[in-house]
């Protein structure tokens, strides 16, 4: 989309030489041909070290926009990001592309439905009701169990077993909100990607990135009925006990170990080799390694054994 | 069925005039063809004002029963309900429907399966693994991604995005029980109406109303592996995170932010505005709004927060 | 498999008459053709009344090995173990089994997968999307909604409802891990047995035993998006509401009723006819009936009730 076309879609000024505009990102992730935008003060330091080809902004950070960038002047940058996703989402699938490649060996059931420009390896299982969207990679020796769903550009690696109902790759939880509290759809141009040796169990929900990559690394094993946001990381040989939610952009180190029915709040980080219990709720960074919590708000976990001891003698 | 037929399956005395009864209906909503019932004295002051053409009572309801109706007596009415509904609900396809028919410019996958009577709208993307049930209608511009199911009788509206596994119009957790704790089902004949740009989650269970219908307003965005219960009604442009659950027949009004894990118990009435912390456990109705809640039981957030600083300080 | 290479595969030393092992199971159920394992202190006193025909044992469990059974000593008996369920895990499906069978008038969707092997009873309603794997049972009248998975070799009994998108025998949450947290699957070589007259709302995960059967028994009710854990058992006519989740191998007795968004830790027994609120966290087994309980860590609904009010006093 050409530069001149976005500014006057999103009723911004702009002079100057016009450009094409391949797609869009943060602003610590934007390449020079990629449209970026700022939109809350905690971003307001990523301007000025920004590749970006130009960045949507409003009259309090325009000023920040480096010479390399357009800046694109708006009153809600956020809203303005939103309507353009729209623009740059792909079509839900690619028409045009070649026919799915299937690897040697792999069964696919006839009826699993693998899109245009998929790509699926060796020795695979497919079973039958499963849809493999456009572009979608699936890895050597993977089991994708009945009704899975992976969503276009999504990437499953070799030698995983996704458990049937499982759905990677769905849109986020992401939309603009007006003064009257309207919402505008944030379409997610990123993307899933699932490494080696991953087992996911059945029916959980793994988001798609708004921009960029949603990344369950290698080895890590989800129960079921899990739901992870968009833009998550999960490290290596991370264990996730069933119906835990992870909330937007959070990260947890190697061999995070969640036990049921846990939560994470969103833009978190977790230090590697930490467990938590049952049910904790997870609502600050942590940078210690090798501890135990629980609880909501989470704590050390034998604090928490303390805190119910004396609520336990209160009563009597 | 003929009224007459109906005293008969139930045990009930019946003389007087016969008449044909098209439905089961609740007592202040039944219309003159209706059979309402009255099993709970919550609601025995709706039973004069109804304008039900019987209600299923016992003997201390019986003489409230108005005289424009029949009162047919038994002993227990809320198993002799359910033992009726399974009369009154419909096959799971209506085979002499015509042939659905669908909007111009709708792309429909060759794995989706629309049963008859259906309506898709225009320019809709129905992709695979999709089950649209007898009589539902989708509006519009509406995407519904794979392995969507839409039960019968259902309604999606106009640019409404769903995402891949999710379900709506699934009966609702509702049966009458025995003494000795056998259960009955009670055949859910409401639906459940989505209205225009609404956008659901992967993975939710959106349940159909026992009679009459649940409803999702417009603009309404919810997450994944989220529980809508029967008979639920969430307001406009109300936002609710992943893993929320609402139990049966819970309003919440225009605007309601809930949180991640949140949950909401039955037969609540949520005035609009108000937000909820993750994991609020939402006990009783609210009449004020612009408030913030959290905790379980709930209450204001502030004073929640307090009590977590207390019981931090309590381990010290 | 013979025990000769058994033993090879595990890196066991075996001399002595070998035999053929037909699968593999736990200490206290494996038959004298069967594989059994001792990686748990917890089990050590099973070991000498155990009918296995071989143990996988460690230096510390190897004498208890019982004269009936030949002793397999390896360094990491859980790992090993982990390694041999590879090989007794039947195909995903049974190409050479003969057709299906589907009992008269059931009503089968050309858009549903029925597995070779597998047996569908009379007057079933399978609808589109649905998978039924080998020699899978399917009972008489029963109805499985659109895109509900059954496994293979699992059962689902007479006037069963299984509602859209429901899995029924994924693998459980298993897998041995090495000392530096890397993960080794454990296939799942049992299976779910459902009795009759049950009934499962929609995006419910009922996962496989790891050996034996998870069993849910005459009557039972459970919602929608619930976690039923490898080996579980829940007693006839008990009611599960919405969200809630059950660890491994915890068996619930008959009646046993649980409010939305409840757990229960693994490997617990409840005594029949408990209730328990929504949200309750059960960590104990109960050994009494007719309680009311609530709260994480669960208590006497009274007590929980009591802690509330002081709570709620403490904030003034």
């Amino acid at each position: 989309m050409k530069l001149s076309e976005i500014a006057q879609f999103i009723g911004a000024e702009f002079s100057g030489e016009d450009r094409e505009i391949t797609s869009m990102n943060t602003l610590s992730d934007a390449s020079q041909t990629e449209l970026s935008f700022v939109a809350n003060v905690k971003y307001v330091k990523e301007i000025s070290s920004s590749n970006a080809a130009a960045i949507i902004c409003d009259s309090s950070t325009k000023d920040k926009v480096p010479s390399t960038a357009v800046a694109l002047l708006v009153e809600f940058p956020y809203w303005q990001m939103a309507s353009l996703t729209a623009k740059f989402a792909p079509p839900l699938e690619d028409i045009s592309s070649p026919q799915a490649i299937i690897g040697d060996a792999s069964i696919v059931s006839d009826k699993a439905e693998i899109a245009r420009g998929a790509i699926v390896g060796k020795n695979c299982n497919i079973m039958a009701g499963v849809y493999i969207g456009s572009n979608a990679i699936i890895g050597d020796n993977t089991t994708l169990y009945p009704n899975v769903v992976v969503y276009r550009d999504c990437r499953v690696g070799s030698r995983c077993v996704i458990h049937a109902g499982t759905v990677i790759g769905s849109d986020g939880f992401g939309f603009a909100s007006d003064k009257n509290g309207i919402h505008k759809k944030i379409y997610h141009i990123g993307n899933v990607v699932i490494e080696d040796d991953v087992e996911i169990g059945s029916n959980s929900s793994i988001d798609r990135a708004v921009f960029g990559t949603t990344l369950i690394k290698q080895g890590a094993r989800l129960d079921n009925l899990i739901h992870v946001a968009h833009n998550c990381e999960i490290g290596e040989y991370s264990v996730i006990a069933g119906q835990t939610g992870l909330a937007g952009s959070s990260k947890l180190g190697r061999s995070s170990v969640f036990g049921a029915q846990s939560g994470v709040a969103g833009h978190l980080e977790i230090a590697p080799f930490n467990t938590f219990a049952a049910r904790t709720g997870v609502t600050k960074s942590i940078k210690e390694s090798g501890k135990v919590f629980a609880g909501f708000p989470f704590m050390d976990h034998r604090a928490w054994l303390k805190i119910q001891g004396k609520l336990a003698r209160l009563i009597k």
